[in-house]
């Protein structure tokens, strides 16, 4: 029975997130569709990064079993066929050994962040970016961002409701950057805390508006208290760009 | 009485164009209806660029003139408050010469058109690009594209509808470069005639895809007859990106 690798991007806009959840759709549930709709077969689609409520994917992936015999193209051709007019696409789609796991084989995730700062609200960016009109210190920011990197205990940077049993994680990269009017935040790590990479940009998000200081994310890090750490970034702004294996 | 330029970026699909119209909304309308909302006053917004029905603008520029004394900050924000929900946003306003004129001061527009060029359809970018999953032969679209850069008689090249006097335009610069899954195509001159950017993109797709050679380009160019040039390619891909004065 053939295993196949996807690639697949989403508008998380529509959907509960990637899990198939009872209180709306999940990517899961319509990628599982879409197979039901090719070849009749009810698959389970394992990914590797379980992304919440609106946040969108640029290279999710995910991996899949099937019984019928079909080409990676043909499956890729009538994934995207069947997963119509929802606004998912799988980008890829090659097999692969039978003991890779979308999620579990994972050796590191790469998230995008996107701020878009300047007056005017965003209109062909409206729902793919954070709006924040007053101007950031980036410099700051990107000050501030390394003290995140490394093995930490990030408590402070993860949902109250994270069910992760270890709060220890290690951010292998943050990368903090200006792309026009657009501030970009990379972040690197084998493995996120929920809400994790939402959180830290939200922090950042009060060093850039002066509110604090690098030294003040030092401090909320060490707390190991999710009180003391910033907002949580809108989802909208938050992109899963990559999976490494 | 103080004349303000604008900077306007929008979203073309929910409107007929930048004109005002009577067969649905159009931009010019949503800014003059804007400005009436912030101070009572009905006044004409002169657009650099007559966008037609679903192309987008990242740098619209537009003038008016107001009489209430306002700051160009103020207006800017005013604006941006009465244009909502609309997808259209002043990115920028200043106070300009009372004889400045967005469409006549105009020496340069610079539009941009995006190719989305991989098999799976546009998720995070639907309705922002055109989409063509067959691979398309940049290489040969560049030589192509070369050949329309200068002045020519672009008849081949403007819609059957097109009302300007003189088909001889100069084609100042045609740039077209892949960018990851995209092809981008950047073209400047003092004025274009009616869809000619979105033929000349439809004709160089040809090209691409190997049914035209670069000569059959200086052919239909030459022939000067728009049953000779290629399709006209669909207006969601299209940005007026750049107004020079």
């Amino acid at each position: 029975m053939p295993r196949f690798r996807l690639t697949v991007e989403y508008d998380g806009a529509p959907f509960v997130g990637w899990q198939r959840q009872d209180n709306g759709p999940s990517v899961q549930q319509a990628l599982e569709d879409a197979v039901f709709g090719f070849c009749g077969e009810r698959v389970l689609v394992y990914g590797a990064g379980r992304t919440d409520t609106g946040v969108h994917a640029l290279g999710q992936v995910a991996h899949l079993d099937l019984q019928r015999e079909a080409t990676a193209k043909t499956l890729r051709e009538a994934l995207n066929f069947h997963l119509r007019p929802k606004p998912v696409a799988v980008i890829d789609a090659a097999p692969t050994a039978p003991d890779f796991h979308a999620r579990f084989s994972a050796t590191a995730r790469v998230y995008r962040y996107r701020i878009l700062n300047r007056p005017a609200p965003p209109v062909l960016d409206h729902g793919r970016v954070w709006w924040i009109p007053r101007p950031l210190d980036v410099t700051a920011m990107v000050e501030a961002g390394c003290r995140l990197v490394g093995r930490h205990d990030f408590t402070t940077f993860r949902s109250i409701a994270c069910g992760a049993d270890d709060p220890v994680k290690t951010l292998s990269n943050l990368i903090l950057e200006s792309v026009g009017e657009e501030i970009r935040i990379e972040a690197m790590a084998r493995s996120f805390l929920h809400n994790q990479v939402r959180i830290m940009v939200g922090t950042l998000s009060l060093v850039g508006l002066g509110r604090w200081s690098p030294d003040d994310i030092t401090k909320a890090l060490d707390a190991r208290d999710r009180t003391r750490g910033g907002p949580t970034a809108p989802p909208q702004g938050l992109y899963l760009l990559q999976v490494r294996y």
